[in-house]
């Protein structure tokens, strides 16, 4: 018989402990059950439901206008073009680990034309040093805040304040890469308009933290939105009706948005149980949002194994994949959202028991 | 008091005579309903939810490979580029009202870089002479069927066959814009794989004839629908969920694909009241498809106040909207759908009494 696989037993285990639940069509059957059948759908970026959404979120970021986009890829490309153009200067900076950098099949490079300067290493993000060291002009810099790809660390708040002044007296635009932007906010103990004022421009994701089906909000000065609408049409993101993700995003952020204080307690109590454990240590030690990455001196295999056993027997799944780092190390990152309280304490307690004593076996 | 709009007495009537009814939430609502809440969301491109409909897609065009993308906008700026890419040669043609030269705010030229040759004339469609007859080599052809934009004219089938033929020959690859592709099948009699035999990829839409909420299928070779996935990253369509748009699309088109014949004969009985009027004319004369274009030999404004009476005095609206063409003459389009058949004739023969003894009073 064919060994059940650790993504297999996860979907099964009666507890899943990161996340909202499962991206089924739950999410938007219980969002459409609760809406008026009669109200108009958007019409290419026009009509009540879009507008409406675009001024809250404009609100809620504290900047002039805001537009919104089918993805997160397409708002940030369109983002930097802008500033690019703006300036006659096509070249950028941003981490080695940016999004544009290592998802999105080099859409920056192949569509705009964009260069791109790395700053930093991998392993932390950019400081103030970085963006003085820059040794060619650049017409924007993006910083991602979380760094997702590093367990979603953070600079501190004056870092972020040195580098805004910067950028300003050096007539660099600062695009804010804020797909995880409402997780951060009880950590910086800031709201996103205050956040965002560093920035000229921002991106924010719905279906991160506030759970949503999918979509991006691009907001910034006027002039700057209306331009995004034009480069929207042209990646072919102006759809005749983005519904379908708006009432999703505006539905689940207004039930999460509250609630990432939550999230963010419950995910240094969930760090903490797994750094207790041997060979286990997460990053950052002490997240400093919903997030973090848990990192294994024990090789992929043998993690899947372990942890396919310690589901099997508590019901209780902690991930569904393991990715190898070196041949003797590997990780996974978890995301705390609503599932995290509904597991009993006891029980996740016994399953860090179990975790340490087959990471002291192994 | 202030005059009601055309728009506003449009909606507001009993019968509207074109159209599937209002693009509102119940479109959505109603495919949702009967939706399993457990099924799981395709996850940037895979899962059942997308490879399940891309596969009957490919299946239904004859074509081995199918991709779903967000918009046609998205789906047709990449086919050209593939192919660009594939010839080494930035250079594509067609007709001067294509949808990539009128309404995609020049995302071709402005993203791909890719020159363009106009091909005919305005006021018709492209014939096998204008493709002898380019100057310059192209790495492919776009054909549109129908034109819409020309009140949705056609080919010829025999015309069709040897564009093919003669692109094939002289390795052009052929493109179909088929975001009608389902209205004309019954007039070429012919199936969807027939005609798309003829090309090397296509593009089909599912918010027209269909009448679903947005999306597209772009279909062709395998090798092409891979490099198609690359360039749908980049573009940001590689959402990490569509299936709002799949699964509503996949109802719709089980719900109206064998009904495209009827909309056909409807459109031709609703093309010769029009005109059958004084001063009116549609547009081709028998309609090809489900669509025509009608024209009057009268300023916009005076069409608005005609149209918005007949609505008021009948309750059965014809149209929203009046274009104006020059000063004196004026436009709309019709498409003809589910909502035809549900206008009793007897209204409908009266409402275009009312508009030829109004089309000669004034």
């Amino acid at each position: 018989m064919r060994m059940e696989t650790l993504l297999e037993v996860y979907k099964q285990s009666k507890y899943q402990v990161p996340g909202h639940g499962k991206r089924d069509f739950h999410v938007l059957k219980r969002v459409m059950e609760g809406m008026d059948g009669q109200q108009e759908s958007d019409l290419y970026g026009k009509g009540k439901v879009i507008e409406d959404f675009q001024v809250k979120m404009s609100e809620y970021l504290g900047k002039e206008s805001a537009v919104f986009f089918p993805s997160g890829t397409m708002a940030q490309q369109i983002a930097l073009r802008i500033w690019c153009d703006q300036k006659g200067l096509k070249r950028v900076a941003y981490h080695p680990l940016c999004h544009l950098e290592i998802h999105e099949e080099d859409g920056l490079k192949e569509l705009h034309h964009i260069e791109v300067i790395l700053l930093a290493d991998k392993s932390r993000v950019i400081e103030l040093d970085d963006v003085i060291g820059l040794n060619k002009d650049i017409a924007c810099l993006l910083l991602e805040l979380p760094q997702r790809e590093i367990g979603g660390q953070l600079p501190s708040y004056e870092t972020l304040e040195a580098i805004s002044a910067y950028c300003r007296d050096k007539g660099i635009r600062l695009h804010l890469d804020g797909a995880r932007l409402f997780e951060i906010l009880p950590y910086y103990k800031k709201s996103a308009a205050e956040i965002c004022e560093l920035f000229d421009s921002v991106y924010i994701s719905f279906y991160k933290g506030i759970g949503g089906i999918a979509g991006a909000i691009l907001a910034g000065e006027k002039d700057f939105t209306e331009t995004s609408r034009v480069w929207k049409r042209r990646h072919g993101g102006d759809l005749i009706s983005l519904y379908p993700y708006i009432i999703s995003a505006d539905y689940y952020f207004d039930m999460r948005v509250n609630k990432m204080e939550q999230y963010y307690e419950e995910a240094k109590e969930l760090a903490a149980f797994y750094n207790q454990c041997d060979r286990v240590s997460t990053m950052p030690i002490v997240p400093v949002s919903n997030m973090f990455h848990v990192h294994f001196e024990a090789a992929k295999e043998k993690m899947e194994t372990i942890l396919t056993a310690i589901s099997k027997e508590t019901g209780i799944g902690l991930t569904g994949y393991v990715r190898e780092v070196t041949k003797e190390t590997s990780n996974y990152e978890v995301s705390v959202g609503d599932l995290y309280s509904q597991v009993p304490k006891g029980a996740l307690k016994n399953v860090f028991q179990l975790l340490n004593e087959k990471m002291k076996e192994n």
